[in-house]
């Protein structure tokens, strides 16, 4: 584990050869996994759970309840939420909601090596399926499938992605890197393997 | 107040307890009120005014200009902004408009109990009405009315909330706190009290 | 040149007159010229270039590959982005790709005088032409026009600007500066001198 000494490190659960740079804060009860890379200004909040070879680019804000399986690549700039109609918990009118979190907090969770593109924002209680592809700046309000690739604001369906993150064309066929797929019920398997 | 070893407080108008997060700065000359929640990375700036018991997610950056009422919810990486055509001070083209703030500075007010949502962009020269609630990733280029509901790029109105931040049905019947309103002019007032 | 204390720069290639605020970190290998202000929160990394008089508003992340020339303003919050299709790198079914960059860095340009509104993100591979003003909150996903401004998620051309960042009315007339333009082919030449 290398922690920058501008960081702010005081998890006890952070896996073997993980990088943690500047102005980040992993807090005291968030588990981050091996070989991780947690970029500068990220935020990682108690309660959060991050899995292994997990990249989160610079100034990623990851609550409690969000967790972020192995693999999974999250941008710069990317807004996890946890609270579906947040209030500011100090005011009187909400302040007894605010008392137990399972009155307000929403669980989310990206899978597998996943994309969640730059300045992207996950609304709570919400699955990022495995290798799915969230555009940049999409605002994500419902499940994403896995594979799938989602754009704009809200984030709507526009089409479906290889393992490698290449675009597959009608014929499931990924022109990155030779894979193709096919359908299995709703979900895609892939077909011989890929020519990397 | 209580004010983490990594943040900068140089303003010497914050309230009594509020509490100030790593890599945060409040500048001298802003005004941040009592019982705050002020997170990491939060800026404000010279000029900006807080009211009481706000709380200001990691990464808000609030411009001198920008005034944020009482009990007000800024969600994580929310933008203010304060000059609607910006451009780099230093370029001779348009040096002698930087010369004095009346020229390009435009006001944004964040009135009572409202709620920006997380990642939102607030162009300047607008106000969010009381207990409005704006949607994550809304982008907001017009003034929102108290306790409207806005999302999208640009955020359109979307219905209405209550104090609480439920959704207001069509009689105006919160499901979430039992709150009714009914319109007295083009303003809501709660009818009876609300079973909370 | 003006350093925080709380700033990182470990670049030997700051130009003169160039301030750098808190928690902002300008890598070494990075390129920053003269007269700039390095906003609170910025990241600016190895194989970054930043001209002359340019202004990155706190949190803007500059990656490797992104040029950004004289006298452009980068708003708050704004995000680039060198990867069109990002995965974790050290996931082993992408691994021998990120070995070397040419496989999956694409290059960004910002022309002189631009304008990138606050909380906007850039995908990689486009030029944002001189002048240019790119809304708050856009999405750029094509090529910007030397003083067009775009606004949107994705963005979509909305019309011109004057070099003073003025709307331009169909009469490519400036009312805030009153500079006049005409079409020379497909580019906007300035005719007459503005009345700044």
């Amino acid at each position: 584990m290398q922690v920058h000494p501008q960081a702010l490190c005081e998890s006890e659960h952070v896996g073997q050869g993980t990088r943690i740079w500047a102005f980040a804060h992993v807090m005291r009860g968030a588990v981050v996994g091996a070989d991780c890379n947690i970029g500068e200004g990220v935020f990682v909040e108690a309660g959060a759970v991050v899995g292994d070879r997990v990249t989160l680019k610079n100034q990623v804000m990851v609550w409690d309840g969000v967790t972020i399986a192995d693999d999974a690549f999250v941008g710069p700039g990317v807004i996890f939420t946890n609270d579906s109609r947040p209030r500011s918990p100090r005011m009187p009118r909400v302040r007894e909601r605010y008392r137990e979190p399972a009155n307000w907090r929403r669980p989310t969770r990206v899978e597998r090596g996943a994309t969640i593109g730059a300045g992207a924002v996950v609304l709570p209680g919400l699955t990022v399926g495995a290798f799915a592809l969230v555009a940049a700046g999409a605002v994500v309000t419902r499940d994403v499938k896995p594979q799938q690739l989602v754009a704009g604001n809200p984030a709507r369906p526009r089409g479906w992605v290889c393992e490698c993150a290449g675009r597959l064309n009608e014929e499931l066929f990924c022109q990155e890197c030779g894979a193709v797929y096919r359908w299995a019920g709703e979900q895609l398997v892939p077909q011989g393997p890929p020519h990397v």
